[in-house]
């Protein structure tokens, strides 16, 4: 709250670090975590699973299997008219693809049609995240964590080189409020030929900011938002806080403290320890507010230019509120609850 | 669907207009009306409706009461204490307000609190569009529909020329996945001390295009979509079509053919036809899709150096579909239904 002359109070509208996004933090209601735990959550409900062990055969071939030989993990492709079974994680080819793969060598120009349309040209993948349906990154082993972002990884390696491809985008949708059509544990992968919007917004603020002052933006944001009121956690590798301009409620960011640009520096340890910590914030969550629907997605950079300038990230959006006709028709967003409101909710009764 | 090389078949990427705001158009699924009409509809729930007839009590003063007396509508006000009853529409202020006036004069300064911090300073009403439940833009009376427009520029009119207002945005929600939380129909009105993110780069582009061409760019618009595959109608006043590059299945926008910058500019009789029309586009959509959820939202110019390059219009988002991990992460959007299939379906049928 703001408080003005007279002692007036107001309610702050902040703009984003870096974005042209305006999010208006609306204090009258008082939101706290507890006013969203009480909704009753949907499933998408199906008879039969196609991504449940044993189903193999109701998808299209996977492009990536990882399965389990003696003690080491395995990597391998279903071919047509064979599945693998018994494994870890598997990637398929989404059913309705949003962008599909060109057969042969496609020119930019074939890509690119003109200013106001573009080919959707790329991949569009699905990742099964277990066997098991409900085993999703809330509840299952660190170990099969550590499986799906690998997947991740070895996904985004193989995409990112691939000349029509200019942006990997990976993401996850959590219950059907949140748009997941299947209820089974499953990120997508969506490989454009272009960097999506946000993505080089944040982009090329954080380059004009990199040329100003010679320091990486996203950096300096870490040291100023850890310890304050929006942080949330931190371990050896990566810090966890409420953004100041939180476009939804419970929103969180998880960064990784060195600079890295991209997913694909990670080390190995780093991946367990990135797990760990999707674990413990999605845990947190489910827990304060009774398994909400949710989506994440990964910011990176896949330019090598970028290095300097760009910090890999996940941006985590719990879906507790509705946009409506004042959002979609300005583009300027209204949260029911404070950043620091939620940060402090994450924290609490969670200190280890 | 463009085809490349090779006879292959690649989803589009559109561009809008005007805004750098992408949408995929993926076909893949070939969504038609009748697969979003299935849907089962919520509804909020109320045990005593507040906006209802009766209850006026339950609200805070109005700030705008039609009522008629004889022939004649006539407009006042609520007074504390007292409310007025057998009213046609009245307009209260939001009981949890995002945006609020401020008591006495406030400066520019104390509103813009540096670049990334603005005081909420502005109003939030809630016009309640009859003192019937359930009678809204679809089902009303055409001379109901009328007070409600008059309604809006009324408070428009009010709002606008208060010195720390930039911007009026007057919208509707309908059903509860489209945020409405009562289900008595009502517009919502908030003025702001900015004008908002999507309305502000529709204004800086057409007003770009107008210094290029002396020209207002949505004029050719409407002149290149008329009766293309994207035209719904046209009446005396009024063109309805479904924009190029749709985010929304089944959107829709409504442009006065006269080149007018805003809704102040409409004689009565426009307002009537303005009416008609509204009602005639909603009424399609009620019944191609099963009463959808839905939101509104006028873009118009307050400014009267707008006037030349800014066309004013309304633009209507059923909420057939959901913003899910990519949409959020990425900017850019995934649309089921081609907007030519959607103009088709709100054409066939339904000609005179």
């Amino acid at each position: 709250m703001l408080t003005g002359s007279l002692g007036m109070t107001f309610n702050e509208v902040r703009k984003d670090y870096l974005l042209d996004r305006w999010v208006v933090i609306a204090t009258e209601r008082g939101r706290r975590p507890t006013d969203f735990a009480k909704q009753e959550r949907q499933q998408a409900k199906a008879a039969v699973c196609p991504m449940c062990a044993g189903n193999e055969h109701m998808t299209p071939p996977a492009v990536l299997v990882y399965f389990k030989s003696g003690q080491r993990i395995r990597r391998t492709k279903d071919e047509d008219g064979f599945r693998h079974k018994s494994w870890l994680i598997r990637v398929i080819p989404n059913l309705y693809p949003a962008f599909s793969p060109p057969k042969g060598r496609i020119s930019r120009k074939q890509i690119m049609k003109n200013e106001n349309l573009v080919a959707a040209v790329g991949h569009h993948e699905v990742l099964v995240e277990s066997p098991n349906h409900d085993e999703g990154p809330a509840n299952a082993p660190i170990s099969q964590l550590v499986h799906v972002i690998n997947g991740y990884m070895d996904r985004l390696r193989e995409l990112s080189v691939k000349p029509y491809v200019q942006y990997v985008s990976i993401f996850r949708n959590h219950g059907l409020e949140a748009g997941a059509s299947l209820s089974h544990a499953h990120s997508q992968i969506i490989a454009t030929p272009f960097v999506p919007k946000t993505v080089k917004e944040e982009m090329d603020a954080s380059k004009k900011l990199w040329r100003q002052n010679k320091k990486c933006v996203f950096c300096d944001i870490l040291k100023r938002e850890r310890d304050g009121p929006r942080f949330v956690l931190e371990n050896s590798k990566f810090m966890v806080f409420t953004p100041y301009a939180s476009v939804n409620p419970m929103e969180f960011w998880v960064f990784p403290i060195n600079h890295e640009s991209s997913l694909l520096e990670m080390s190995q340890s780093e991946t367990k320890t990135f797990a760990e910590t999707l674990k413990t914030c999605l845990c947190r969550l489910k827990t304060l507010v009774n398994d909400p629907p949710y989506n994440y997605g990964f910011h990176i950079a896949l330019d090598r230019e970028a290095h300097d300038y760009y910090h890999w990230h996940l941006e985590v959006y719990p879906r507790l509120a509705i946009w409506a006709g004042f959002e979609k028709s300005t583009g300027v967003y209204i949260n029911t609850m404070t950043p620091e409101t939620a940060a402090e909710s994450m924290r609490k009764n969670f200190s280890s």
